[in-house]
């Protein structure tokens, strides 16, 4: 019986333990894909107890604690720290089998140096280790990056957005993190959007162009992109509910952008057309400016109108959307592919059932362009547990190059969650010391130990071209 | 190597063992969803061979027969019972790898104490055996039942059924195990199928309530549930082709509704729309009267005609139907959800690929109302094999709380196929025995063997609200 | 730690050494599905170089080489044979976990007598190795056949194809192995495509039949048919986007064959239309013809315009098409067997999560007619790896009958591929050998082995009726 998160967690074979703390535990880390907010790292935010870090929006958590039938006052309302504490510590003793009992213990054991185990009794005992730890200088947010061997973020901004924390942290000697911005259009897409229009006069205001047609749209978020370009960003990200592929004329495009202006409601073809042309212009303007493009889709979001009304979006009540066409996400990518117009692209889906579809589609767009130049995305959200990425992971090299993988990223908005590196690095190691021990692959550790180094951080460092700092 | 079957069956590791023989084992059964027929509780009855025990209307089995290339005559026809025993003993003895190997072994040592393999060979003692044995008073159907620990059945049972073996069992005082009625509406919302004019008759003579309207049809229903409701029902069962979500206003389901009471046929569109109407209406009663609501779908029934004109529905010709949008099952849970008249769900489907997204749409709908308010049933049918229970349960645990999953069903005609309850509680152990071996979870026995036994029955003991005798 | 592939490759437990060692391995090849050229046996072709038996036309290969970045000059360009040699090499070393890894190190061993490991420094001592065994006799095309025990051939045939070499080699005593046609009609069912009328011309000449009605086109093909059949084919497949079932009059029919022959392009819904009726005709010819049909579906052809501008069809620009209803593949198969006119057919997915489908699909049409009437074809393409073998291998076993699969074929265009047949045993042996080694099956190697015999040639041989030599 092996003991529970000991040094070789994950690792059950002398190989996947030698591929991991002699080769990928000592690779840095890039989180090219987070949802923190810059401004809590240019401010060096300090947490005042455990509580804040873990359940202040981690929606995965929150989502537990509703199956275990913990109220709501205890998830997101107005019990104290201390006692939302208790309720998490007593829904985590019985998770079994969920990643949140690994990542939660990982975080107690790799930032707190709790080697215990938490549940209801233990509640008292983390609570007080860690608040009282969470005061030391050494828990700031920068720290916490720091210890991580963070030497890369991206962040998840709007167009419209100043950039302003993004320009201090570049311009602040004191911290050696690159920090830059991701472009995630989705507002200025989603023309079905109640609050499209609010957004388009936003947008219009900081482009200083008036949008009064969908050039002038591409024209306004040309302007955007520059200026993010010139910010640092190299990659964009966009949350699709499936990757559509509903062509037409610029004519017709700018007819149904000219409808929704007017104030009119534009119909589901309507709406995907749109969105088809709005990709194809964005799509195009990444590989003129060498970014890459990240595709994340198949969620249905915002399900429990009820609680939708009381907290907003991303609150735990999406799910998978299991409408996602093989054969539009390949006419989406042709369409570029057509013309060398394809940028570097990664593929997300939520559904597991795409795992295959994806590295099929993948497949039919490589070229030199870059190694691994279209790539399936590592398994994430509903996704990021040992089951879920060891099938993306044997998905991918069943079917195309698992040696060219761009890895891992913690999609997170916790500053906590680097662990998640660790966790993906381990059953990355625990897959490739399997192919060894079962004669299925050559004991070749320095081609396995690279390939492994090369996934956990050089990859992306060489996919990416980010500006360092 | 592990012997055949022995008392650690599918046990492979000693932590496996321990939670399966010191905890899960000893629970009793809760049967809460089969299709067993009371009458034969009531009468109890004795059977005359093993050929009526299993191939009397077992379809897994007679598929089985016909993959293997053996005569319609030998599996439903006019062959002698010896016969088709023997025939079934020869395809058995190939059948390496599937569920009724395991099954009907389990059946033979748990209730005739046969531990050799049934084949070609042996069929001839082990008719001369079963046969004997099913001759003796603790083979009668009430024996079978309290011999497999069982405290609670629920049938499946039609709103227009008199109840009349519900109610004589409850007032039997000799038999202490209690049998409840499920109540399974499909013949009231099945608006395209031939007979649905003339179910309506019925259901209008036993309601008393003339149906001229969709109202009159809530009304006869309404008055059909507290029937059900004062017989002990508090579960229904919903077999749907896919979960739709057509919403309609009360006016267009009434015109759909007078459309087919004129005899006309209504569309595709309408249908569904109907259905909509009808699930929508009856879920709300159900929440109401403290009811949980089953819902099963991704079937396609009665594929072969030939066969189906021959043998009738439920004889082994029904596939999956893998046109299951999550969309709509999310937009039908959070119909309810909006205005919190979402009663306790279970969601099974028959694809295996839904697994996943079942789990990411139940976690939309979770609240303090019950621990797992809304669970994702037990893999049944197509997926009531190790592969597909195993998946089920690490999808679940991967996204969700296991820990509070209402477990096994047998979903079954038959009286010996308790002991599927057996197979699916070694699978769960074995799983949960991988965890603690594998040092994803302490070695922590209290916890793990409650969770164990709370599976096993103590879950669903909890979740449904079941008078008992 | 297992050698990497030793003589006990893929097989982990005594019993899967057995299985394999004592029973498989010894079988002969039947394989009754590829895309070798007669022409090159009928002439026993000698390669001159590695590169041309490997690289000259394997668009396998050429996704590997295009994810690993490789210039497309080496893959298909004019870079020499040594220079394209060497990038496939340095491409292979870091392959893990893909099939070719192994297929290629098989052949290496099996073929060349190279047991060392391929990579960018051994490239050179495996050019020189393989190009020099390449010129000795036993390296031709029929001593390569020989060598690895086939003893029947179906190639890939296009109904207008004079079947010269399938003559002369029937005609050749000096060649033992039976080489038969099978019957690809796609071109005739394609209506939609470009060339359809060309192609009617062609397929007029041959048949020596005017083609002006959907009516004269079945009799020109029943013309075709008659003669592959007078040639020894037994054997359809059909290359589907996905089993469609779409019915219509035969009035329909044949106005949208007439509308096609106007010129007209057709609707997609006439396309579906005229499909159906087409392999609705020819599915029945097969069954009076006593041959098989093989439907395969769920790809997406000709993904990238670009490249397929300059290599054309079948060069790795092809995916998985994720829309492949169940209810129309079950409607399709149904519309026969309600009429007894079901032809033994064969369903492949190229979609993994569509097996348990499948299986569920093909257990509603199996009768007495043969062992395994409707068959759950091999993994392949996409899927011929590990992973999608033993699950198409374990999801067949647990819904249906393993015992009855007619097993592997190579579905390849190249004459070093039959180590195919081994791997995919040696994978089947250890799927075998787990169920006795974890107690899930009686340790009954007579039973197993006859099974794995089966599998490996039996099965196939019993339920083709090909005439041999």
């Amino acid at each position: 019986m092996k003991a529970f998160m000991d040094k070789d967690f994950l690792l059950t074979t002398p190989t996947a333990q030698t591929l991991y703390h002699a080769y990928a535990e000592q690779m840095p880390v890039m989180d090219y894909h987070c949802h923190i907010n810059p401004k809590e790292i240019w401010e060096d935010r300090q947490f005042e107890n455990i509580t804040q870090v873990w359940l202040g929006g981690d929606h995965y958590k929150w989502r537990l604690m509703r199956a275990a039938g913990v109220e709501e006052k205890y998830v997101t309302g107005n019990a104290t720290d201390r006692e939302k504490f208790q309720k998490w510590a007593e829904t985590l003793a019985t998770a079994v089998g969920n990643p949140l009992y690994h990542w939660s213990h990982l975080e107690l054991r790799r930032f707190f140096g709790y080697e215990g185990i938490l549940n209801g009794d233990t509640a008292e005992e983390v609570w007080q280790l860690c608040n009282a730890k969470l005061q030391e200088k050494d828990m700031s947010v920068r720290n916490l990056i720091l210890r991580s061997h963070v030497t890369l973020i991206c962040t998840t901004d709007d167009p419209v957005d100043t950039l302003e924390y993004h320009q201090k942290l570049a311009a602040d000697a004191s911290f050696p993190v690159t920090v830059l911005p991701a472009w995630r259009p989705d507002k200025a897409m989603n023309i079905e959007a109640p609050g499209w229009m609010d957004y388009l006069a936003q947008l219009s205001a900081v482009a200083g162009k008036q949008i009064a047609s969908f050039a002038d749209m591409k024209e306004a978020l040309r302007v955007r992109m520059a200026y993010f370009h010139a910010n640092g960003c190299r990659l964009s990200d966009h949350a699709l509910e499936y990757v559509m592929y509903v062509p037409a004329s610029e004519e017709a495009v700018e007819a149904i952008f000219a409808k929704r202006l007017r104030g009119q409601a534009v119909t589901r073809e309507e709406e995907l057309t749109y969105k088809t042309a709005f990709m194809g212009f964005v799509g195009r303007e990444y590989k003129k400016l060498d970014w890459a493009m990240q595709l994340h889709y198949g969620c249905k979001r915002n399900n429990n109108g009820l609680m939708f009304r009381l907290l907003g979006p991303d609150t735990g009540y999406d799910c998978i959307n299991n409408y996602t066409p093989s054969a539009q996400l390949a006419d989406f990518l042709g369409s570029f592919a057509d013309s060398g117009e394809l940028p570097r692209t990664i593929v997300y889906s939520l559904n597991p059932a795409d795992d295959a579809v994806i590295d099929s589609v993948i497949g039919c767009f490589q070229n030199s362009d870059a190694v691994g130049k279209v790539q399936h995305g590592s398994a994430w959200w509903f996704n990021d547990h040992i089951m879920g990425m060891r099938q993306q992971i044997m998905t991918l090299a069943s079917q195309g190059r698992l040696a060219g993988f761009v890895g891992m990223l913690t999609d997170s908005r916790s500053f906590l969650s680097y662990p998640r590196h660790e966790y993906f690095r381990r059953i990355l190691c625990e897959y490739l010391g399997d192919q060894v021990e079962n004669g299925l692959f050559p004991n070749d550790l320095a081609t396995l130990g690279r390939i492994a180094q090369d996934i956990s951080y050089n990859n992306a460092d060489r996919y990416f071209h980010f500006p360092r700092k």
